[in-house]
């Protein structure tokens, strides 16, 4: 699937990367604390995936969700799996603020404001920190395949 | 919660409801195929829920998104917790077509087009029998507590 961007290697930061997903830092939005977890391989639909990693799936989309509510304290998460134009299974994970730049909309509609927002390095190395680490954890749990 | 409009018995058609979470069809949006699955209980973040309903939640999305395949074999399934105006759990699992109003945006973007889309009754009845034997099955399988 040559012509599918996620089927290339990032050009945004990876923060982990296992045998099924990686988890990508969004960082060209004007947003703070989005991330993408991403499937490696070219998927269509997340009913097409086996019941494992699926599983695994949710439990990367769980550990992500609880690292930004640590790090980035948001108003809000709002988690999406759209693909319309990139049909390969990655899913938004999104900080929201009562400030950011689309707030209440989704970051897909038009912006409310235009403010600049950039992670600082240190929520970037915490964020990474805490990932890797609860991770590694569920690891040791459940054998977890990555 | 008497201003959460989740908290209120919905208006629109409930075609599953369990001891958890209830399954209602989106009609008021011009959408094929646009299912909404919501927590009862008024909780924001689907990091607050207990692991036994994220899994009943993760189960549910898996059966809806297979139910909706089945019954309006759209070109995308689109699902998203956003919940930025109503932080009650819910989620939308979105049929999507390359014909439909937005496509390939996001269903929150600016609409494309402005035609008219509804389910047939035989559709919505489908559906309703789909989702409720899958779920069923479930119940008898893994003691799924609706």
């Amino acid at each position: 699937m040559s012509d599918c961007s996620l089927c290339k290697v990032p050009t945004l930061p990876i923060l982990w990367s296992g045998h099924n997903f990686r988890i990508v830092l969004v960082t060209d939005q004007n947003i703070k604390g989005y991330l993408r977890l991403e499937l490696l391989e070219h998927v269509s639909e997340i009913h097409q995936l086996s019941e494992s990693i699926r599983q695994q799936m949710n439990l990367l989309l769980h550990i992500i969700e609880i690292s930004l509510v640590n790090i980035f304290h948001p108003d809000k998460i709002n988690i999406a799996s759209l693909g319309n134009m990139t049909p390969h299974v990655h899913w938004h994970i999104v900080s929201r603020y009562k400030q950011d730049n689309f707030f209440p909309d989704s970051i897909w509609s038009n912006p409310a404001r235009n403010n600049r927002f950039e992670n600082t390095q240190e929520e970037i190395s915490n964020l990474k920190h805490q990932l890797t680490s609860m991770i590694k954890q569920q690891d040791a749990e459940q054998a977890f395949d990555s």
